[in-house]
């Protein structure tokens, strides 16, 4: 047998304890796979003494987690300790100047800093791997480096962000509304006490900035990412998208365009869309992520499992330590950095697809010939359009439009049109309806 | 850029024209992605004059295949010849014989030849790759040998023929019969002219046979596999599975089990089963392949895509090219063949789970307390039973039942009970229900 694989842990969370806790339950697997053994040797985190359900004995504690990156005894350095910048990216920047193999399970410093890292890794000739950085367990870093690396991929989207998959299906099973189940998911640890990150859509902004990077082989441009939460959802909205045939899910999707200059465009958006009952991805219930990948030659591939969690996390980043113990480096983002560039942002003005619009409305005479003449002036054609009934004397009123097939850019005026007027009681709510 | 990955093909059906095609169509991307040009140097086929809608001449023509493991000029063989011996297995043998890398779609030959080839090319050092003979596009070998191999796979199961997927569901769809669904599944070209293969469950059972021997590190058994296909199913069954809940599927699963003796033994098993609605694999419809693997860590991980086709085919054969021209070869099983053995075959008799039960009776007096003295002698417990009235005089009567959850054996016991009875039309029909 070869020499044991010699790692240093940086992070003893819930993720740096499963890991710890998976490489001991699974050692004898894991050697036969990777037909080495798997040794931690030595482990940091910010508190020394505190009881985390594994026996830290036989490691060596480091204080300051850089000097992990420094070790003559380290193969690789996992880091969990997360945070875009800070203490994890020196760490990470350390460890790969070191000649060492660098795991991260770290979205936010894959998304902001992937690109420079990568770099760095291939010029050092060692290993940067992800995979638990996107969608928890499920491992689709690989798939879509490895697995699907034989097609040019038209569009990656998917469902990157358990809590708020928790929160709209939830909504959709009990009718309730986006504040009360939000406040039921924090307490039974589904959502964090400061949800924001997310049900803002950022933590799906960076895993999407890293799929759409290995895809079509731009530099991780986690700023290009347009994202809008699902903090705006109302148990209305989901009550008319169940009536016209769709859930409400957070979809995360990138694509490219082609220009006729011959230069080519990457979009990158994050928000809540209807799916279609028919599509796979309206099935995903619960804490779960699933990612779609549409191949010219594979089509549509589907991936899914938990997203998050010690487990699932801990089985993603011990994949990456199998690899690494295999001698199965490669670029981290499938295409050599060297190739890589800067890529430019598409513009989703011109898109076409069909709409779904809410707007909350005072009730009065004249306010639905406002909106329908916006409509009109701004060249939105109307397919559908239900007015629910007032619920009380002088109260809000509810309506729901769906727009045809047409320019986004067309919705977004008449939206601009409309902006202001003294008729709404909220902003209106627009969410795009996913093909099947 | 490093030399060109040389590649000889043998066989030029679909699937051969689809490799071809994708080679040509993403060439660029290839290089970009493996750091070297994928070359086509020589081909074979039994017919050599035959439109295929492709190009043959930038390659040398080679009448007899197996002088393609014998070139000089090539560094891997891609076998698309299909039969589980004869021409197939003798260039297989040749090309790794001849320190060539074999990739292959051949579930037949891997499913009965897997454990020889996988040792020889170890021994060689050389590389066997079998992506497209499971589950068609989807990268599930590369899933379970090294994405999910953190993990000790409790199960894995799935939908791994695409003709008697669709057959199922376009009979749940259309509430016709099995051979009307069959016929018209003909002549649209999802099942073939003879489809004993698919709808027997052999195609299945090759794949699941593979599936087992990756997730449980066993040498590959498909012998060892129990099977049944869908011929048996009906219109009727359906239509009661969907009034319990259920949706009928034909599922390939292993899983393993330990004896008191510390010996493990594996269970591999094809089967028309009732999925619960809410289970993943129950949206799964069409001509599409899915599988689960069950994690100790991960989790539930579904991976979902087109199990057929010469696109999502040629999509895996690349995805093997492609880790062959990056040197990513490592054991085929992803335990060396070496640490693997045959494994004890387990005996279902002793698992539980709840079953259907389906009877076509005689409408006369009598019969259904021959029945349920039958289920009771064998010490199964009726949880429910539905009598569909006669449709005409002196016809068939449909029973339909199912046990509570119980030894399987004692289900296999009440239909010996009720074996050679003259009370029955058809042999009864007993299908398993799985578990959410």
């Amino acid at each position: 047998m070869a020499e044991p694989l010699r790692i240093a842990l940086a992070g003893l969370g819930t993720v740096g304890a499963g890991v710890i806790r998976l490489l001991e339950t699974n050692a004898a697997l894991l050697r036969a796979r990777s037909g080495r053994e798997m040794r931690i040797v030595a482990v940091s985190a910010r508190e020394r003494h505190k009881d985390r359900g594994v026996d830290l004995s036989p490691f060596a504690w480091v204080d300051d987690m850089a000097e992990l990156a420094a070790r003559d005894d380290v193969d690789v350095v996992v880091e969990l300790v997360g945070g875009s910048d800070g203490p994890a990216l020196a760490l990470a920047r350390k460890a790969i100047a070191s000649d060492k193999a660098l795991v991260t399970a770290n979205k936010a410093m894959v998304a902001h800093h992937g690109a420079e890292l990568a770099a760095a890794a291939e010029r050092a000739g060692t290993a940067l791997k992800f995979e638990a950085a996107v969608a928890g367990g499920i491992p689709v870093v690989k798939a879509l480096r490895e697995g699907a690396a034989a097609n040019a991929i038209g569009r990656i989207y998917g469902i990157l962000n358990g809590t708020s998959n928790y929160i709209l299906s939830t909504m959709e099973a009990t009718g309730a509304g986006f504040g009360e189940t939000l406040a039921e998911a924090q307490r039974k640890g589904f959502a964090e006490a400061d949800p924001a990150f997310d049900i803002e859509g950022t933590d799906a902004a960076h895993k999407l900035a890293i799929l759409a990077a290995i895809c079509f082989g731009a530099e991780v441009d986690f700023a290009g990412v347009t994202c809008e939460g699902i903090t705006r959802v109302r148990a209305e909205d989901i009550a008319r998208a169940d009536t016209l045939g769709y859930v409400v899910r957070l979809i995360g999707m990138a694509d490219l365009e082609a220009g006729d200059d011959g230069t080519t465009a990457l979009l990158q958006r994050v928000r809540p869309c209807l799916v279609p009952k028919g599509h796979p991805l309206a099935h995903v219930t619960g804490a779960t992520n699933a990612v779609v990948a549409e191949g010219n030659f594979s089509g549509r591939l589907l991936f899914q499992g938990a997203g998050a969690g010690a487990g699932p996390t801990a089985s993603a980043v011990v994949a990456d330590l199998i690899d690494i113990a295999r001698g199965e480096i490669g670029a981290p983002f499938s295409i050599p950095s060297a190739e890589m560039a800067p890529m430019p942002r598409a513009e989703a003005g011109h898109r076409t697809g069909r709409t779904y619009l809410r707007f909350t409305v005072a009730d009065r005479p004249g306010v639905l010939a406002e909106m329908t003449a916006a409509m009109r002036d701004a060249g939105v054609s109307i397919e559908s359009l239900i007015q629910q009934g007032r619920q009380e004397e002088g109260g809000e009123v509810l309506v729901a439009m769906v727009a045809h097939e047409g320019p986004e850019r067309n919705v977004q005026h008449a939206l601009e049109l409309l902006r202001g007027s003294d008729s709404f009681t909220a902003p209106p709510l627009s969410m795009q309806i996913l093909g099947d």
